[in-house]
């Protein structure tokens, strides 16, 4: 085996020659990454089994000072860096598909493995990098992609792969999560959490990815993908975000012994695979309803493994290094031996099954008249579409409405229904004259 | 690259002849892995790009009859099946030391790769087994020895690799987690828990190695191995069981915010790394105070990942199998190609702490007289060895003691103090004419 080793990779065995990293990037992630490179060098050689060291840091102003990192590591020509013969290792930090998009395939191009924390890029050409780096017979990881340091990636794609996993339901954006425990714990409107989540850094002056869960999106076609061995991108995820939610939601949420959560849920249901990403009132006693603050969690079932989760900070720059530095060494292992991890692109084509066909269970909220006879015709519209009710509740209406004789509210929630069956009852509840004005629903999870 | 591939390994490349597996034990771990292996076979076959199958499964008695497994694979000889020129992959769930360990070396030497469970048999001896497969060229996966289905062993190795773990604290025994749980929350006592654990079975007929710790001991060697890059043996880890803590510890902790789990814990102290296991208090509102009944739990703290938890359940026939299946499927996936996972023996030799020298925190509980000057004569003793009191609490003594004199119970909580200096502080005081008896004294982690 030692001659064909040999012949495989002429370095292969030798354990002095660095390794080189090509780091496209350097904000945030990528000048945590390069300082982990520099001041962890003993112990990433030790890990590696040969020194693994930086050839250059791609940047758009390399002038500019940067502490703790040598100024002649940095150029501005990311494409040149990438091409270059002394580079084994790139580790994509820019984000976004341009230009990250064609540098990686470059890379992969030029023999180099890749290490990419590009939740938007995979989710959107994720299988086309997957099916270059199989050609080329080099690695793609993207631990740090999904759910910052926790590891999830590697248990779905390895851990779990001999079991059938049968869903996937996680906070898998920090910042949402921040937003909703603040309005959950201080009674704040949606607008001042946000305005406090950008003061922190934990949200950005344009929040639309975050709070319209692009962001989540992107997570939960990588982590549908790996689940179920096919390939979702961003733009098959049924999305909704967080901007509706209302501190009466949450408010009755609690009624229910509930929070509101943003969930990224992933999967097989009899028409295919199911990906979506929508607010849900969850039971503050299940391991998701109890995550705090900007963290993640990942709640997985398997068929035989039972219930799995994996928790921790979903993002800030020191645990997504750390993730992508999980990535860097592993990757680096399989150059110093000639070989690479598990073939990517080994999916199939599974359907992905269309929202409506998807089963799911509602709480429902309408305005109507305190009259004999009224919770019976609002049965019966449920009824006619078989969707059965589980509880319902009856409460003295407060505010707008009220002095019209819409005295009361009808709380309801709802057994597990056809999407679209649910969509039929409430076009007819809108245009029906018992009720008024628009109801409100919101999606319940874990229950 | 494919020349040298194909030169590698003959049939690397090549998608139909079956990778084939020696199965080591078929009780109720292994009769569900051989199930899995012959109903997933198309799913198996797509992950790994081969077919996998069973080439024999050694048992004690291979003419008693199987449901839905095929009688002509059984065989009584272990020995000959492991050294079949047929056989890729041995899976072993046979447990213990004998025969586990002489025929995991004989499988290594034949060239087969191993997939095992046997968290006993790696505390024992797992270095020589990880050498022996770096010599061989082999794979030895065991994600399945440590938490069940819970993916511990790949986040320790692979995706923690680039970060500093400081801490892995867990639950790593379903068994003393579903005693103490039951203890805490039916108020019952440690035997008649365990009588419970027993008829449902969750604890054995011989319930030692559970409620003594040495189970959870074999894991706080593997985990602190792999956090460490060391070589941590079983009989290295501190272990102290679960069978004298009473129903008055159980609410002694409750009026304190805790409650009293099992754990193992392995951390970086300045003399060395510290492996250890014994019940201590837990914060009811830590992630780890949460764990109900026989599940597992992992709480890692990493530099730059923070606060990392895993869970699930710890044990049983279907996850623990499920666990084996996913090594099962990476191992042959690295066979199909002719390459090695990740080196198994890249450790250093990190010593060993010494408990004496471990910094941990203490709640302990004496029987004093009501009477003035007592606290600060124990006040006095604490003080003279460095130990500083961070709460004490005064109660009046209920039961024995109390009509001689003995009127109160002082319970205090110490901060951070070396073990050394607690074992003195302990037996001035039981020696001490002021005290009653012997001081009870239970560790605190997570506050």
């Amino acid at each position: 085996m030692d001659e064909a080793q040999a012949l495989l990779t002429p370095e292969a065995g030798e354990t002095t020659t660095p390794l080189r990293v090509a780091l496209l990037g350097c904000g945030v992630v990528g000048s945590q990454v390069a300082r982990m490179i520099l001041s962890r060098a003993d112990d990433v050689a030790a890990r590696v089994g040969r020194p693994v060291e930086l050839a250059g840091i791609a940047v758009a102003h390399p002038d500019r000072p940067r502490a703790r990192l040598p100024q002649d590591l940095f150029t501005a020509d990311a494409e040149a860096l990438v091409a270059r013969d002394d580079v084994d290792i790139v580790v994509e930090v820019i984000g976004g598909i341009e230009p990250a998009y064609p540098l990686i395939m470059s890379a992969i191009e030029h023999g180099s493995s890749v290490v990419t924390a590009n939740k938007a890029l995979l989710a959107a050409h994720g299988h086309e990098i997957y099916a270059a780096a199989d050609v080329h017979g080099v690695d793609v990881y993207y631990e740090a992609a999904v759910a910052g340091a926790i590891p999830i990636v590697r248990p779905l794609r390895e851990s779990l792969v001999g079991d059938e996993i049968r869903r996937v339901m996680g906070i898998v954006n920090g910042t949402t999560n921040y937003i909703l425990d603040k309005m959950t714990s201080e009674g704040v409107d949606f607008e001042t959490a946000l305005a406090e989540a950008q003061r922190l850094g934990y949200a950005e002056s344009d929040p639309t990815a975050d709070v319209e869960g692009y962001d989540a999106a992107a997570k939960a076609a990588i982590l549908a993908s790996l689940a179920f061995h096919t390939r979702i991108r961003g733009s098959q995820v049924h999305r909704e975000g967080i901007t509706g939610i209302t501190p009466e939601d949450i408010e009755a949420a609690r009624g229910m012994g509930c929070v509101i959560k943003l969930l990224a849920i992933c999967e097989m249901e009899p028409e295919g695979v199911s990906a979506r990403v929508h607010p849900a009132l969850v039971p503050e006693d299940h391991p998701l309803g109890g995550i705090r603050g900007a963290n993640n969690a990942i709640f997985v079932e398997a068929r035989e493994a039972g219930h799995l989760m994996f928790m921790g900070p979903g993002a800030g720059g020191s645990p997504t290094a750390s993730a992508v530095m999980g990535d860097l060494v592993t990757v680096a292992r399989n150059r110093a031996r000639g070989v690479a991890g598990p073939a990517q692109a080994i999916f199939g084509d599974v359907p992905v099954a269309e929202m409506g066909t998807v089963h799911t269970r509602f709480q429902l909220s309408i305005q109507v008249r305190d009259e004999p006879g009224i919770l019976q015709q609002v049965a019966a519209i449920f009824a006619s579409h078989g969707v059965s009710l589980q509880t319902v509740q009856q409460s003295a209406l407060e505010g707008a409405g009220k002095e019209d004789g819409w005295s009361a509210t009808l709380r309801m929630v709802l057994h597990e229904t056809r999407e679209s069956d649910f969509e039929t009852c409430l076009d007819e509840l809108t245009r029906s004259p018992i009720v008024n004005g628009q109801p409100r629903f919101i999606r319940v999870e874990g229950m």
